[in-house]
Protein backbone atom coordinates (compact mmCIF):
# COMPACT_ATOMS: atom_id res chain seq x y z
CA UNK A 1 0.00 0.00 0.00
CA UNK A 2 1.40 3.71 -0.74
CA UNK A 3 2.10 6.18 1.92
CA UNK A 4 -0.73 7.13 4.77
CA UNK A 5 -1.56 10.48 4.97
CA UNK A 6 -4.77 10.15 6.64
CA UNK A 7 -6.26 7.65 9.09
CA UNK A 8 -10.02 7.46 10.13
CA UNK A 9 -10.66 6.55 13.52
CA UNK A 10 -13.73 4.94 14.59
CA UNK A 11 -14.96 2.61 17.06
CA UNK A 12 -18.67 0.86 18.25
CA UNK A 13 -18.65 1.76 22.00
CA UNK A 14 -18.95 5.59 21.24
CA UNK A 15 -16.84 8.53 20.88
CA UNK A 16 -15.86 8.57 24.20
CA UNK A 17 -14.67 5.40 25.40
CA UNK A 18 -10.48 5.21 26.38
CA UNK A 19 -10.09 2.69 23.58
CA UNK A 20 -10.93 5.08 21.23
CA UNK A 21 -8.72 7.83 22.62
CA UNK A 22 -5.77 5.10 22.98
CA UNK A 23 -5.84 4.17 19.25
CA UNK A 24 -6.46 8.03 18.07
CA UNK A 25 -3.14 9.09 20.26
CA UNK A 26 -0.93 5.96 18.13
CA UNK A 27 -2.01 6.67 14.51
CA UNK A 28 -1.18 10.12 15.01
CA UNK A 29 2.48 9.03 15.15
CA UNK A 30 2.22 7.81 11.99
CA UNK A 31 -0.20 9.88 9.99
CA UNK A 32 -2.83 12.52 10.31
CA UNK A 33 -6.03 11.51 12.38
CA UNK A 34 -9.35 12.53 12.03
CA UNK A 35 -12.20 10.87 13.80
CA UNK A 36 -15.92 9.92 13.66
CA UNK A 37 -17.84 7.55 16.08
CA UNK A 38 -20.79 6.79 17.28
CA UNK A 39 -22.73 9.43 19.81
CA UNK A 40 -23.64 6.32 21.75
CA UNK A 41 -22.60 2.63 22.25
CA UNK A 42 -23.53 0.30 19.07
CA UNK A 43 -22.11 -2.64 20.45
CA UNK A 44 -23.32 -5.92 19.06
CA UNK A 45 -25.22 -3.51 16.54
CA UNK A 46 -23.84 -5.98 13.20
CA UNK A 47 -23.46 -4.31 9.59
CA UNK A 48 -25.81 -1.16 9.30
CA UNK A 49 -26.72 1.08 6.58
CA UNK A 50 -28.93 3.83 8.03
CA UNK A 51 -31.20 4.81 4.48
CA UNK A 52 -34.45 5.78 6.53
CA UNK A 53 -33.33 8.89 8.35
CA UNK A 54 -30.76 11.11 7.95
CA UNK A 55 -27.61 10.99 9.81
CA UNK A 56 -26.57 14.17 12.34
CA UNK A 57 -22.76 15.07 13.06
CA UNK A 58 -21.66 16.99 15.71
CA UNK A 59 -17.87 18.02 17.05
CA UNK A 60 -17.28 17.22 20.41
CA UNK A 61 -13.50 17.41 22.54
CA UNK A 62 -11.88 14.20 23.90
CA UNK A 63 -10.43 13.67 27.42
CA UNK A 64 -7.08 14.57 25.85
CA UNK A 65 -8.37 17.64 24.58
CA UNK A 66 -8.63 16.82 20.59
CA UNK A 67 -11.27 17.23 18.70
CA UNK A 68 -13.43 14.59 17.28
CA UNK A 69 -16.87 13.84 15.32
CA UNK A 70 -19.38 11.62 16.55
CA UNK A 71 -22.76 10.49 14.68
CA UNK A 72 -25.96 9.60 15.39
CA UNK A 73 -25.53 6.34 12.87
CA UNK A 74 -23.87 2.78 13.88
CA UNK A 75 -20.05 2.46 13.19
CA UNK A 76 -20.30 1.47 9.37
CA UNK A 77 -22.59 4.66 8.86
CA UNK A 78 -19.73 6.84 10.27
CA UNK A 79 -17.27 5.13 8.03
CA UNK A 80 -19.82 5.53 5.07
CA UNK A 81 -20.61 8.92 6.12
CA UNK A 82 -16.40 10.01 5.94
CA UNK A 83 -15.44 7.80 3.01
CA UNK A 84 -18.43 9.25 0.94
CA UNK A 85 -16.69 13.25 1.28
CA UNK A 86 -17.82 14.32 5.05
CA UNK A 87 -14.35 15.27 4.92
CA UNK A 88 -12.12 17.32 2.82
CA UNK A 89 -8.93 14.83 3.03
CA UNK A 90 -8.57 11.50 0.88
CA UNK A 91 -8.58 8.93 3.87
CA UNK A 92 -5.85 6.01 3.37
CA UNK A 93 -7.06 3.84 5.86
CA UNK A 94 -10.03 3.02 8.75
CA UNK A 95 -8.92 1.45 12.12
CA UNK A 96 -11.88 0.50 14.20
CA UNK A 97 -11.42 0.03 18.10
CA UNK A 98 -10.14 -0.40 20.35
CA UNK A 99 -12.94 -2.69 21.53
CA UNK A 100 -12.92 -4.10 25.21
CA UNK A 101 -14.22 -6.99 24.25
CA UNK A 102 -12.64 -9.91 22.01
CA UNK A 103 -13.85 -10.09 18.81
CA UNK A 104 -13.18 -14.23 17.90
CA UNK A 105 -15.14 -16.43 15.90
CA UNK A 106 -18.58 -15.67 14.59
CA UNK A 107 -18.62 -12.59 16.51
CA UNK A 108 -17.54 -10.38 13.01
CA UNK A 109 -21.15 -10.48 11.99
CA UNK A 110 -22.42 -9.12 15.11
CA UNK A 111 -19.32 -6.66 15.68
CA UNK A 112 -19.86 -3.07 15.17
CA UNK A 113 -15.77 -2.87 15.55
CA UNK A 114 -15.12 -5.74 12.82
CA UNK A 115 -18.44 -4.30 10.71
CA UNK A 116 -16.83 -0.92 10.83
CA UNK A 117 -13.97 -2.23 8.83
CA UNK A 118 -16.07 -4.36 6.43
CA UNK A 119 -17.29 -0.78 4.98
CA UNK A 120 -14.18 0.27 4.91
CA UNK A 121 -13.38 -2.84 2.32
CA UNK A 122 -17.19 -1.71 0.73
CA UNK A 123 -15.14 1.34 -0.35
CA UNK A 124 -11.91 0.17 -1.19
CA UNK A 125 -10.53 1.20 1.57
CA UNK A 126 -7.78 -0.88 3.81
CA UNK A 127 -9.97 -1.54 7.11
CA UNK A 128 -8.37 -2.80 10.46
CA UNK A 129 -10.58 -3.91 13.76
CA UNK A 130 -8.64 -4.10 16.59
CA UNK A 131 -9.96 -5.95 19.86
CA UNK A 132 -8.25 -6.60 23.48
CA UNK A 133 -8.38 -10.54 24.11
CA UNK A 134 -10.04 -9.97 27.44
CA UNK A 135 -11.87 -12.54 29.02
CA UNK A 136 -15.08 -11.91 31.05
CA UNK A 137 -13.48 -11.00 33.86
CA UNK A 138 -12.03 -8.18 32.97
CA UNK A 139 -13.75 -5.07 33.08
CA UNK A 140 -13.43 -1.24 32.70
CA UNK A 141 -10.90 0.80 33.24
CA UNK A 142 -8.27 -1.68 31.03
CA UNK A 143 -5.07 -0.48 30.30
CA UNK A 144 -5.03 0.17 26.58
CA UNK A 145 -1.51 0.66 25.56
CA UNK A 146 -0.29 -2.24 24.98
CA UNK A 147 -2.82 -2.49 22.80
CA UNK A 148 -2.30 0.07 20.79
CA UNK A 149 1.27 0.28 20.68
CA UNK A 150 0.84 -2.96 18.58
CA UNK A 151 -2.10 -1.40 16.55
CA UNK A 152 0.29 0.97 15.37
CA UNK A 153 2.99 -1.16 14.50
CA UNK A 154 0.25 -3.07 12.52
CA UNK A 155 -0.95 -0.25 10.53
CA UNK A 156 2.43 0.64 9.82
CA UNK A 157 3.11 -2.85 8.20
CA UNK A 158 0.20 -1.99 6.02
CA UNK A 159 2.36 1.14 4.63
CA UNK A 160 5.07 -1.46 3.82
CA UNK A 161 3.50 -4.01 2.10
CA UNK A 162 0.00 -5.05 -0.66
CA UNK A 163 -3.39 -4.64 1.46
CA UNK A 164 -5.14 -6.62 -1.02
CA UNK A 165 -8.60 -5.36 -2.40
CA UNK A 166 -11.52 -7.21 -0.79
CA UNK A 167 -10.06 -7.91 2.70
CA UNK A 168 -10.53 -6.56 5.60
CA UNK A 169 -8.41 -7.15 9.01
CA UNK A 170 -9.70 -8.65 12.40
CA UNK A 171 -6.75 -8.10 14.86
CA UNK A 172 -7.55 -9.21 18.29
CA UNK A 173 -4.89 -8.55 20.95
CA UNK A 174 -3.75 -10.31 24.41
CA UNK A 175 -4.96 -8.22 27.41
CA UNK A 176 -1.13 -8.73 28.20
CA UNK A 177 1.67 -6.51 29.03
CA UNK A 178 3.57 -5.92 25.87
CA UNK A 179 6.33 -7.97 26.65
CA UNK A 180 4.43 -11.22 27.59
CA UNK A 181 2.98 -11.13 24.27
CA UNK A 182 4.44 -13.74 22.20
CA UNK A 183 4.02 -13.10 18.90
CA UNK A 184 2.06 -12.50 15.99
CA UNK A 185 -0.21 -15.21 14.30
CA UNK A 186 -2.44 -15.07 10.89
CA UNK A 187 -4.87 -16.74 11.79
CA UNK A 188 -8.38 -18.06 10.34
CA UNK A 189 -11.51 -17.36 12.20
CA UNK A 190 -12.23 -20.39 14.64
CA UNK A 191 -15.28 -21.20 16.62
CA UNK A 192 -17.14 -19.00 19.35
CA UNK A 193 -19.61 -20.94 21.65
CA UNK A 194 -22.44 -18.52 22.68
CA UNK A 195 -24.37 -19.23 26.01
CA UNK A 196 -26.71 -17.10 25.54
CA UNK A 197 -30.05 -18.14 27.74
CA UNK A 198 -33.58 -16.63 27.20
CA UNK A 199 -34.40 -14.79 30.83
CA UNK A 200 -37.58 -14.36 31.22
CA UNK A 201 -38.59 -11.41 33.71
CA UNK A 202 -41.99 -9.49 34.98
CA UNK A 203 -42.08 -5.30 35.22
CA UNK A 204 -43.54 -3.87 37.90
CA UNK A 205 -46.61 -3.39 35.97
CA UNK A 206 -47.07 -7.44 35.28
CA UNK A 207 -46.01 -7.71 31.93
CA UNK A 208 -43.10 -10.09 30.40
CA UNK A 209 -40.23 -8.61 28.85
CA UNK A 210 -36.84 -10.64 28.03
CA UNK A 211 -33.55 -11.00 28.55
CA UNK A 212 -31.10 -12.20 26.25
CA UNK A 213 -28.97 -13.42 28.85
CA UNK A 214 -26.49 -16.52 29.67
CA UNK A 215 -23.27 -16.35 30.12
CA UNK A 216 -20.27 -15.09 27.86
CA UNK A 217 -19.35 -16.62 25.16
CA UNK A 218 -16.17 -19.01 25.03
CA UNK A 219 -14.60 -20.26 22.19
CA UNK A 220 -12.92 -23.42 20.45
CA UNK A 221 -8.72 -22.83 21.30
CA UNK A 222 -7.83 -24.77 18.08
CA UNK A 223 -4.49 -24.12 16.95
CA UNK A 224 -4.18 -21.78 13.53
CA UNK A 225 -7.77 -20.08 14.75
CA UNK A 226 -8.13 -16.39 15.90
CA UNK A 227 -9.26 -17.79 19.29
CA UNK A 228 -6.38 -20.27 19.90
CA UNK A 229 -4.10 -17.21 18.91
CA UNK A 230 -5.40 -14.73 21.82
CA UNK A 231 -5.66 -17.99 24.11
CA UNK A 232 -1.92 -19.01 24.11
CA UNK A 233 -0.93 -15.26 24.30
CA UNK A 234 -0.21 -14.45 20.51
CA UNK A 235 -1.94 -11.48 18.65
CA UNK A 236 -4.34 -12.63 16.19
CA UNK A 237 -4.94 -11.05 12.47
CA UNK A 238 -7.28 -12.81 11.00
CA UNK A 239 -7.92 -11.61 7.37
CA UNK A 240 -11.75 -11.52 6.45
CA UNK A 241 -12.88 -11.03 2.87
CA UNK A 242 -17.46 -10.67 2.53
CA UNK A 243 -17.71 -13.24 0.13
CA UNK A 244 -19.68 -15.77 2.61
CA UNK A 245 -20.09 -18.08 -0.13
CA UNK A 246 -19.68 -22.09 0.92
CA UNK A 247 -18.37 -23.32 -2.14
CA UNK A 248 -18.25 -26.73 -0.79
CA UNK A 249 -21.69 -26.78 -0.85
CA UNK A 250 -22.89 -25.97 -4.39
CA UNK A 251 -21.93 -29.07 -6.24
CA UNK A 252 -24.19 -30.34 -3.53
CA UNK A 253 -27.61 -28.44 -3.12
CA UNK A 254 -26.65 -28.90 -7.39
CA UNK A 255 -27.58 -32.63 -6.89
CA UNK A 256 -30.97 -31.77 -4.76
CA UNK A 257 -32.91 -32.61 -8.11
CA UNK A 258 -34.49 -29.08 -9.51
CA UNK A 259 -36.85 -29.14 -11.42
CA UNK A 260 -38.14 -26.42 -13.08
CA UNK A 261 -40.05 -24.00 -10.38
CA UNK A 262 -43.89 -25.23 -10.77
CA UNK A 263 -47.06 -23.36 -9.87
CA UNK A 264 -49.12 -25.14 -7.51
CA UNK A 265 -52.07 -23.11 -8.99
CA UNK A 266 -51.84 -20.54 -12.03
CA UNK A 267 -50.55 -17.07 -11.23
CA UNK A 268 -52.59 -13.79 -12.09
CA UNK A 269 -49.43 -11.70 -11.25
CA UNK A 270 -49.09 -8.02 -13.10
CA UNK A 271 -46.07 -7.81 -14.97
CA UNK B 1 -32.84 -33.16 7.18
CA UNK B 2 -35.45 -35.13 9.29
CA UNK B 3 -39.17 -34.13 9.49
CA UNK B 4 -40.10 -30.70 9.41
CA UNK B 5 -42.56 -30.00 12.23
CA UNK B 6 -42.45 -26.31 13.00
CA UNK B 7 -41.19 -23.30 10.79
CA UNK B 8 -40.17 -20.05 12.35
CA UNK B 9 -40.79 -17.03 9.94
CA UNK B 10 -39.79 -14.22 10.12
CA UNK B 11 -38.64 -11.16 8.32
CA UNK B 12 -37.01 -7.69 8.35
CA UNK B 13 -39.60 -5.66 6.64
CA UNK B 14 -42.17 -5.80 10.20
CA UNK B 15 -44.93 -8.22 10.88
CA UNK B 16 -47.43 -6.34 8.78
CA UNK B 17 -45.94 -6.59 5.58
CA UNK B 18 -47.31 -8.59 2.79
CA UNK B 19 -44.32 -10.24 2.18
CA UNK B 20 -44.26 -12.65 5.27
CA UNK B 21 -47.82 -13.13 5.29
CA UNK B 22 -46.98 -14.47 1.62
CA UNK B 23 -44.32 -16.61 3.05
CA UNK B 24 -46.64 -17.79 6.18
CA UNK B 25 -49.33 -18.78 3.81
CA UNK B 26 -47.32 -21.28 1.49
CA UNK B 27 -45.35 -22.40 4.70
CA UNK B 28 -48.35 -23.60 6.31
CA UNK B 29 -49.12 -25.89 3.56
CA UNK B 30 -45.63 -28.00 4.40
CA UNK B 31 -45.66 -27.63 8.71
CA UNK B 32 -47.25 -26.04 11.44
CA UNK B 33 -45.89 -22.03 11.32
CA UNK B 34 -45.28 -20.15 13.97
CA UNK B 35 -43.92 -15.81 13.64
CA UNK B 36 -41.86 -13.63 15.42
CA UNK B 37 -40.84 -10.81 13.67
CA UNK B 38 -40.05 -7.41 14.24
CA UNK B 39 -42.63 -4.47 15.11
CA UNK B 40 -41.41 -2.16 12.89
CA UNK B 41 -38.84 -1.92 9.82
CA UNK B 42 -35.05 -3.11 10.22
CA UNK B 43 -34.06 -3.25 6.40
CA UNK B 44 -30.01 -2.81 6.66
CA UNK B 45 -29.76 -3.53 10.04
CA UNK B 46 -27.41 -5.91 9.74
CA UNK B 47 -26.17 -9.01 12.17
CA UNK B 48 -27.68 -8.04 15.60
CA UNK B 49 -27.67 -9.03 19.34
CA UNK B 50 -29.17 -6.82 21.56
CA UNK B 51 -28.01 -7.48 24.74
CA UNK B 52 -28.10 -4.05 26.70
CA UNK B 53 -31.71 -3.48 26.76
CA UNK B 54 -34.69 -6.28 27.21
CA UNK B 55 -36.78 -7.04 24.19
CA UNK B 56 -40.94 -6.81 24.54
CA UNK B 57 -43.01 -9.55 22.33
CA UNK B 58 -46.96 -8.58 21.68
CA UNK B 59 -49.53 -10.77 19.54
CA UNK B 60 -50.72 -9.57 16.62
CA UNK B 61 -53.23 -10.16 13.89
CA UNK B 62 -52.76 -9.88 10.78
CA UNK B 63 -54.46 -9.29 7.34
CA UNK B 64 -55.68 -12.97 6.86
CA UNK B 65 -57.24 -13.45 10.51
CA UNK B 66 -54.20 -15.27 11.74
CA UNK B 67 -52.11 -14.15 14.89
CA UNK B 68 -48.26 -13.55 14.65
CA UNK B 69 -45.63 -11.83 17.26
CA UNK B 70 -43.62 -9.30 17.06
CA UNK B 71 -40.47 -7.99 18.99
CA UNK B 72 -39.28 -4.72 19.49
CA UNK B 73 -35.69 -6.35 18.43
CA UNK B 74 -34.16 -6.65 15.08
CA UNK B 75 -34.86 -9.39 12.97
CA UNK B 76 -31.77 -12.06 14.58
CA UNK B 77 -33.02 -10.44 18.08
CA UNK B 78 -36.40 -12.65 16.92
CA UNK B 79 -34.89 -15.59 15.98
CA UNK B 80 -32.88 -15.82 18.91
CA UNK B 81 -35.59 -15.01 21.11
CA UNK B 82 -37.53 -18.23 19.39
CA UNK B 83 -34.58 -20.16 19.21
CA UNK B 84 -33.56 -20.05 22.73
CA UNK B 85 -37.05 -21.40 23.90
CA UNK B 86 -40.10 -18.25 23.33
CA UNK B 87 -41.73 -21.14 21.56
CA UNK B 88 -42.98 -24.80 23.86
CA UNK B 89 -42.47 -26.17 20.11
CA UNK B 90 -39.05 -26.90 18.62
CA UNK B 91 -38.58 -24.84 15.56
CA UNK B 92 -37.03 -26.98 13.03
CA UNK B 93 -36.35 -25.04 10.41
CA UNK B 94 -36.07 -20.56 10.09
CA UNK B 95 -37.45 -18.45 6.42
CA UNK B 96 -37.05 -14.79 6.47
CA UNK B 97 -38.91 -13.05 3.95
CA UNK B 98 -39.89 -12.25 1.49
CA UNK B 99 -37.69 -9.13 1.29
CA UNK B 100 -39.14 -6.58 -1.24
CA UNK B 101 -35.94 -6.14 -2.65
CA UNK B 102 -33.38 -8.29 -4.01
CA UNK B 103 -30.09 -9.03 -1.20
CA UNK B 104 -27.35 -10.14 -3.96
CA UNK B 105 -23.66 -10.11 -3.51
CA UNK B 106 -22.24 -8.05 -0.31
CA UNK B 107 -25.84 -6.98 0.86
CA UNK B 108 -25.62 -10.13 3.05
CA UNK B 109 -24.24 -8.75 5.77
CA UNK B 110 -25.93 -5.43 5.69
CA UNK B 111 -29.46 -7.40 4.89
CA UNK B 112 -31.74 -7.89 8.38
CA UNK B 113 -33.42 -10.99 5.78
CA UNK B 114 -30.46 -12.74 5.49
CA UNK B 115 -29.05 -12.25 8.96
CA UNK B 116 -32.00 -13.91 10.38
CA UNK B 117 -30.98 -17.07 8.70
CA UNK B 118 -27.42 -16.18 10.11
CA UNK B 119 -29.08 -16.26 13.46
CA UNK B 120 -30.84 -19.76 13.05
CA UNK B 121 -27.29 -21.01 11.53
CA UNK B 122 -25.44 -19.42 15.11
CA UNK B 123 -28.30 -22.22 16.91
CA UNK B 124 -27.38 -24.73 14.38
CA UNK B 125 -31.20 -25.05 12.57
CA UNK B 126 -31.34 -24.42 8.85
CA UNK B 127 -32.09 -20.79 8.01
CA UNK B 128 -33.16 -19.66 4.35
CA UNK B 129 -33.45 -16.08 3.42
CA UNK B 130 -36.08 -15.28 0.83
CA UNK B 131 -36.00 -12.15 -1.38
CA UNK B 132 -37.40 -10.53 -4.72
CA UNK B 133 -34.93 -10.22 -7.07
CA UNK B 134 -36.58 -6.55 -7.89
CA UNK B 135 -34.58 -3.64 -9.33
CA UNK B 136 -35.89 0.14 -8.03
CA UNK B 137 -38.32 0.70 -10.11
CA UNK B 138 -40.83 -1.78 -8.73
CA UNK B 139 -42.21 -1.08 -5.53
CA UNK B 140 -45.04 -2.31 -3.29
CA UNK B 141 -47.94 -3.29 -3.53
CA UNK B 142 -45.76 -6.39 -5.21
CA UNK B 143 -46.86 -10.08 -6.13
CA UNK B 144 -45.45 -12.33 -3.84
CA UNK B 145 -47.19 -15.33 -5.43
CA UNK B 146 -45.14 -16.74 -7.20
CA UNK B 147 -42.16 -16.53 -4.99
CA UNK B 148 -43.89 -17.86 -1.63
CA UNK B 149 -44.74 -20.86 -3.87
CA UNK B 150 -40.79 -21.67 -5.03
CA UNK B 151 -40.05 -20.55 -1.20
CA UNK B 152 -42.13 -23.67 -0.26
CA UNK B 153 -41.20 -25.53 -3.04
CA UNK B 154 -37.72 -25.17 -1.89
CA UNK B 155 -38.38 -25.51 1.84
CA UNK B 156 -39.68 -28.91 1.26
CA UNK B 157 -36.64 -29.86 -1.12
CA UNK B 158 -34.22 -29.48 2.66
CA UNK B 159 -36.60 -31.69 4.33
CA UNK B 160 -35.47 -34.42 1.38
CA UNK B 161 -31.72 -33.77 1.79
CA UNK B 162 -28.98 -33.13 3.75
CA UNK B 163 -28.80 -29.52 4.98
CA UNK B 164 -25.30 -29.70 6.15
CA UNK B 165 -24.53 -27.83 9.25
CA UNK B 166 -22.58 -24.11 9.43
CA UNK B 167 -25.06 -23.60 6.25
CA UNK B 168 -27.71 -20.89 5.57
CA UNK B 169 -29.18 -20.50 2.01
CA UNK B 170 -29.31 -16.94 0.49
CA UNK B 171 -32.22 -16.71 -1.98
CA UNK B 172 -32.70 -14.40 -4.87
CA UNK B 173 -35.98 -14.92 -6.86
CA UNK B 174 -36.71 -13.04 -10.39
CA UNK B 175 -39.91 -10.77 -10.22
CA UNK B 176 -41.52 -12.93 -12.63
CA UNK B 177 -44.65 -14.72 -13.47
CA UNK B 178 -43.92 -18.72 -12.80
CA UNK B 179 -44.24 -19.54 -16.03
CA UNK B 180 -41.64 -17.28 -17.09
CA UNK B 181 -38.48 -18.14 -14.46
CA UNK B 182 -36.23 -20.45 -16.37
CA UNK B 183 -35.38 -22.79 -13.43
CA UNK B 184 -32.63 -22.32 -10.47
CA UNK B 185 -28.80 -21.66 -9.96
CA UNK B 186 -26.91 -22.57 -7.09
CA UNK B 187 -24.58 -19.89 -7.15
CA UNK B 188 -22.05 -17.88 -5.75
CA UNK B 189 -21.79 -14.51 -4.31
CA UNK B 190 -21.24 -12.13 -6.93
CA UNK B 191 -20.52 -8.51 -6.70
CA UNK B 192 -22.53 -5.79 -5.86
CA UNK B 193 -22.15 -1.96 -7.66
CA UNK B 194 -22.87 0.31 -4.45
CA UNK B 195 -23.89 3.77 -5.73
CA UNK B 196 -24.52 5.64 -2.51
CA UNK B 197 -23.80 9.26 -2.00
CA UNK B 198 -23.42 12.16 0.63
CA UNK B 199 -26.53 14.35 0.27
CA UNK B 200 -25.60 17.63 2.59
CA UNK B 201 -28.94 19.09 3.45
CA UNK B 202 -30.11 21.99 5.82
CA UNK B 203 -32.78 21.50 7.88
CA UNK B 204 -35.27 24.53 9.14
CA UNK B 205 -33.16 25.83 11.78
CA UNK B 206 -29.99 25.98 9.65
CA UNK B 207 -28.22 23.11 10.85
CA UNK B 208 -26.74 20.26 9.03
CA UNK B 209 -27.86 17.17 8.47
CA UNK B 210 -26.94 14.40 5.79
CA UNK B 211 -28.67 11.56 4.26
CA UNK B 212 -26.63 8.33 2.71
CA UNK B 213 -28.70 9.18 -1.09
CA UNK B 214 -27.33 8.12 -4.31
CA UNK B 215 -28.69 5.68 -6.62
CA UNK B 216 -30.24 2.07 -5.90
CA UNK B 217 -27.45 -0.35 -6.28
CA UNK B 218 -26.48 -3.04 -9.14
CA UNK B 219 -24.33 -5.50 -9.58
CA UNK B 220 -22.20 -7.26 -12.03
CA UNK B 221 -24.14 -10.05 -13.45
CA UNK B 222 -21.55 -13.05 -13.88
CA UNK B 223 -22.02 -16.14 -14.88
CA UNK B 224 -22.25 -18.32 -11.57
CA UNK B 225 -22.98 -15.29 -9.55
CA UNK B 226 -26.62 -14.74 -7.53
CA UNK B 227 -26.51 -11.76 -9.56
CA UNK B 228 -26.07 -13.36 -12.61
CA UNK B 229 -28.49 -15.78 -12.06
CA UNK B 230 -31.25 -13.45 -10.89
CA UNK B 231 -30.51 -11.00 -14.26
CA UNK B 232 -30.93 -13.93 -16.59
CA UNK B 233 -34.52 -14.96 -14.83
CA UNK B 234 -33.13 -17.94 -13.07
CA UNK B 235 -33.59 -18.29 -9.11
CA UNK B 236 -30.98 -18.31 -7.24
CA UNK B 237 -29.75 -20.14 -4.14
CA UNK B 238 -26.71 -18.85 -2.82
CA UNK B 239 -25.12 -21.35 0.01
CA UNK B 240 -23.53 -18.97 3.00
CA UNK B 241 -21.32 -19.63 5.50
CA UNK B 242 -20.21 -17.81 8.83
CA UNK B 243 -16.31 -18.22 7.99
CA UNK B 244 -15.26 -15.10 6.30
CA UNK B 245 -11.60 -16.03 6.20
CA UNK B 246 -9.91 -15.36 3.31
CA UNK B 247 -7.69 -17.98 3.08
CA UNK B 248 -5.27 -17.09 0.13
CA UNK B 249 -4.14 -14.45 1.96
CA UNK B 250 -3.22 -15.98 5.35
CA UNK B 251 0.69 -17.04 3.74
CA UNK B 252 0.76 -13.46 2.37
CA UNK B 253 0.40 -11.69 5.12
CA UNK B 254 2.62 -14.60 6.97
CA UNK B 255 5.24 -13.32 5.08
CA UNK B 256 5.23 -9.48 5.91
CA UNK B 257 8.02 -9.74 8.27
CA UNK B 258 6.43 -10.27 11.86
CA UNK B 259 8.64 -9.74 14.89
CA UNK B 260 7.53 -9.49 18.22
CA UNK B 261 5.80 -6.90 19.19
CA UNK B 262 7.68 -4.14 21.06
CA UNK B 263 7.15 -1.23 23.00
CA UNK B 264 8.18 2.30 21.99
CA UNK B 265 8.17 2.48 25.72
CA UNK B 266 8.18 0.89 28.92
CA UNK B 267 4.06 -0.13 29.68
CA UNK B 268 3.11 -0.41 33.51
CA UNK B 269 0.17 -2.35 32.83
CA UNK B 270 -1.28 -3.35 35.97
CA UNK B 271 -1.74 -7.20 35.03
Amino acid sequence: MSEIKHILVTNDDGVFAPGLLALAQEMRKIAEVVIMAPDRNWSGSGHVKTLDRPLRVKEVVLADGTSALASDGAPSDCVALALLGFFDEKIDLVVSGINPMANLGHDVTYSGTVTAAMEAMIWDIPGIAFSLGTNDTQREPLDYSAAACIARQIAEKTTQHNFQPGMLLNVNIPYLPIEQIKGTRITRQGLRVYRDRLDRRVDPRGRAYFWIGGDAPTGIPEEGTDVGAVAAGYVSINPLQLDLTMYSAIPTIGDWDWERPAASQPTDMQK
